[in-house]
């Protein structure tokens, strides 16, 4: 038995190609307002958080043509892109994964948005879900 | 201005081949237990949701070929599929995005699982993102 890991949907992260459009359109839609923007450079991505209770809407828009969501965007289109999963520690458990032979995307815990600890498990061996681990 | 209008991330819906093989992966990988488990006969799907906080991810699988779930596997495989998200009121919601020219599956708010009640947006003009919102 696995104990509970999970603490939180962080945020369900939607690729889209003109954030300042797709922010005007959840002012619109659900009077959901910008809580955070940022741009991550070393992801290749500009991201503005929505928040909604204890989670965020993320939208996301690449920032270069080689950024993953840009590539994303050019061969899927706008659309839900990952999901991120809160924990209390994220290293912990990316090594429990990847001893248990689940493959990640990052090697270690590493620096996210808005002060964040993350990191990514590979879509392959997770139900095709691209999914980041989030520590506050 | 609108109000604000969404109250939670209600639920990230998983599209999955095997429902019984990934609910396993997900509480031998996260310690997710399932909350509720339901067949929705007029959806073609068969649903099982894992409490996280306040809401829930759906591993969602078809129960018949013509599924619109059946479909989306057949072309993308296993991935995320949609989001919910929780309104006070569904029908208020979805006749005012109508009414300000925004595209609906669910022409008025109908019964969803475990209760809710519910209607979906079209991913055409939402940002490619299939919306669903939920009333509990």
């Amino acid at each position: 038995m696995t104990a509970p890991l999970l603490t939180e949907i962080d945020h369900v992260a939607i690729a889209v190609n003109d954030l300042d459009a797709s922010v005007q359109w959840y002012a619109d839609t659900f009077g959901a307002t910008v809580e955070h923007r940022e741009r991550v450079e070393s992801d290749g991505v500009e991201e503005a958080l929505l928040k909604v209770a204890e989670s965020y809407i993320q939208l996301l828009t690449p920032t270069r043509d080689d950024s993953p969501v840009a590539k994303y965007l050019a061969t899927k289109g706008e659309g839900l892109h990952h999901i991120g999963y809160r924990v209390k520690d994220v290293d912990s458990v990316l090594q429990s994964y990847v001893a248990a032979g689940g493959r990640a995307i990052d090697a270690a815990a590493r620096p996210g948005s808005r002060g964040t600890t993350v990191a990514f498990l590979h879509p392959k061996g997770a139900l095709g879900t691209l999914i980041e681990l989030v520590q506050e």
